[in-house]
């Protein structure tokens, strides 16, 4: 059986992360699922899906190392070709990943207590994003 | 309901990205599944798989981005202990992930336009890559 | 159909690696699915999961890229907020992710030879590690 609904959310731009933990939790709690796999994704190529620790200096550690990795204002060559000013955050999201897929078992989402589902925007201005909730079970 | 496909590819080694897209999205098209997960594979532990958007500016980033986090010509310890020179592939596809999972919904793949799904060859010579297709769903 | 089993693990903190593959593989012979969906799933917010060639070369390689990435001893606001010691862990598990999928097909994994599933431990000291394995197909 398989359950797909899709969210729409506002992000700040690049270091912004949305906890979707309870968005998840609550589809999960609507279904007649008791065990499977839940799957979280973003359309589009500058954000991903993970989970970390959703605290400030967490977040703001996470972001830091993004920055060392793939800077800001670093030279690109999607720059050049279209004039765009986002070559960082086509980097870091094609590195990250645009899903998560998280077991569920006894209707109960496999995640520790500090560890919560997050979407992480990268592009360089606020987005809307659309956000796709999955779960594939019995 | 479950749908495993194999496709043989051939890359021209590290820094080569071949869009898949088309492939899943053919699948998906020739099975009656309207909604579940689409997941892509690589086979072997010098390649990956993720979503990027496919343009060259992009794609050459990306690879200058690898290169700076795990250079070709480093020191690596699998080189000293294998005769071998592609410890920076190894590290590189142990950090992106050899698998991606695409939810679809309404016989369609939850990506956006300019979003698509690709093999990155990180391996230092070209290679035949084995690539799983498969689709789970209802 | 769905199978899922948890599993513990102890590791030796930072650096150290654990091969999976047998247990998923176990899973996956004493179950009666053919094709699907295996997943593995770490509880917690410091470790990953991902393949790699689980030789000792190419894992002190990938544990180097991760120093190299966000250094143990770098400055972190998870410490300055937390008294912790662990931002390291919590920037480099975000990005690996907490899991991974890998689709079976005649009862066997789509692995390589040298491609083996494996717990990344990132945390700055020894954990008892809870390890979800789950099987979805038919």
């Amino acid at each position: 059986m398989v359950v797909t609904e899709t969210r729409e959310l506002a992000t700040s731009g690049q270091g912004d992360i949305k906890d979707l933990t309870t968005l998840v939790a609550e589809l999960l709690a609507r279904s007649r699922l008791s065990a499977g796999l839940a799957t979280v994704a973003v359309v589009g190529s500058t954000a991903g899906v993970t989970t970390i620790e959703f605290e400030p200096g967490a977040v703001a550690d996470f972001g830091a190392m993004f920055e060392r990795l793939a800077p800001r204002s670093g030279d690109y060559e999607h720059h050049a070709r279209w004039g765009d000013d986002n070559g960082s955050s086509h980097v870091r999201a094609a590195l990250l990943g645009p899903s998560l897929s998280v077991p569920f078992s006894k209707r109960t989402l496999c995640l520790g207590t500090w560890q919560q589902i997050v979407l992480v925007e990268l592009d360089t201005r606020a987005r809307r994003r659309e956000i796709v909730l999955q779960l594939l079970g019995e």
